[in-house]
């Protein structure tokens, strides 16, 4: 259960109508889903956070997909369960195959562990890779 | 200052050096940079996580290079210094420009946001995310 | 479900009734919350836990409501679901308002991307925060 | 050592020049401090961080004070060495006395505790914290 | 629900069965759990990841009650869900009393407190430790 | 450097000068380390969390360094700088062998990597692991 209401189309201020408006007609969705409807109580981080969010995510020196992908690398490290199940489907809507999502998985799994152990050792940089 | 002695090439056993050379081979440097000389005091874990991390970075489904991205997606959010460092750096090397750097670190920072705000807001999962 | 049993009041041992108690009293409350009960399968830990939790909560050169929105922001941080309920309801008891809430999220979401921009750039700290 | 060049005003494009001012202007400094010089390396990124915390930190339901409070809660849970050093000199520089800094750290300390206490135990969330 | 689905043996490949056989043989269990069933989707990884899981937990400088109590103790601490209630159950099998687990939480939670205090004063590490 | 001065004995007051002689007495050694330094800007924090320390590091049901092995995995993977170095000192001071710190970085490692696994999957609890 959230901790805060959702505000829904129907009830939104303008302001509010306006953003999901926005979001609606950019991923051409007949709703917005449920992490707008939270920020909603928020009219001004709302419409903040989605045009970072757009501005961030579209197409640029990295394609959409890589994107989702680093998306989801970050939501799983976090362990935020509502953005590694939106961003998971994301990424799938943009085209991620099951053997890309399982070489993503690997990856992050992988660095994970060395992360750990590098953590552990607290192993010095080499000089090399300080450029 | 390391929590284990780095082991160096000269002082390493021959199930060591085997490891060290193919890293050295595999990666067409000199040396092997300290996350492996500081691995090497445990020859078992040095071998399995070479040999993993070979295994799981080769061209696949994803490429390389975003491979790289989502190894330095997950080393940020974990906060790895050395990780950061190195992959950074391996990043480069296979190729990543610094736009594409600057987008990395600008979806990292987004998540790293949107990640907060949903865990805060404890946002319920969308039945589409639901697969 | 949890991973230890939850005591309830009339299968507790008189040290845990001791505890209930002074949480109830102190806090004005019919039954504690499962935290306590949980808590209770060990009462050592069980009173040294509500002892400095009302030591460190107490108004000091912190007012009380600023110590939640903290433990809030910890807790969210933390990702603790138990901990951001808990804590987010005990804010509002204490007065929080929904402007406050929602100022208190943008302000946990700005700083966890600017740690994640700090982190990934490894930024060097300037002298004048080093006193 | 950073990951990305740190870039002076007297090295700056016009676009970053004009958020370096503001940033000086508005903090009534005479330089900036390095995050913002990692950031400029991306302008787009840069304005859009400055311009979001120069909002969210702005007095509002909540008093700067406070704000910088909730930042250093965040940035120490994310272990944020150089968002630490940072926050914690604006929190001084906004009034924060040595009593209210140790009983920040004791809350936070405090609500690390009991985080890991009840994610181990996973308590499940009682009905009255559910809105 | 999972962001995978679930192989069960009944549908898996001879070389997915090959690792459930290995898994149910060596536990003596009717049945993988759910971990090994969604990794299943990626064959390399199910395989690599169960022979490095036997390889690390068997017993060796360390015994399997102690690697168990340390595996929960990094789950709690990633607050990974589904390891915790797995591994709190796997070191219970191995013998783990109600005693133990109560004090294996406390050191949880005490190092989660200095933890946080020690990194928010940002304390210098003694000579005498770095070895 | 930390981010409030290190209170040495010549200094401290006597409600501080108690508790370093207590942790002197305890430990047998000549001065207390810097994070006890760190803490005693805070007299009422120091003497809590020694008194709490004291008590949950003690033998019981589980000995003295299988308490300090926990207390290492817990402070890696919080990636806590100052207490890896000084809970590594403190391992080894009561015995932990080259051999053992290998294995416990190992099971770090492994728990981190399938902590990762498990969250990025989002696998539900089996039933048998809900006692």
């Amino acid at each position: 259960m959230a901790t805060a209401s959702l505000i829904e189309y129907a009830d939104a201020s303008p302001e509010v109508r306006a953003v999901f408006d926005d979001i609606k007609r950019t991923r051409n969705i007949p709703d917005v889903n449920n992490f707008w409807k939270a920020l909603a109580n928020h009219p001004e981080t709302l419409k903040r956070t989605w045009e970072t969010l757009k501005e961030v995510m579209r197409p640029g020196a990295l394609d959409p997909l890589t994107k989702e992908l680093i998306y989801v690398a970050v939501s799983v490290t976090n362990n935020c369960d509502y953005c590694i199940h939106s961003h998971t489907a994301a990424a799938r809507a943009r085209g991620m195959t099951a053997a890309q999502h399982q070489e993503l998985l690997a990856v992050i799994g992988m660095a994970s562990q060395t992360n750990a152990l590098s953590i552990a050792l607290k192993v010095p940089v080499d000089p090399q890779f300080l450029c």
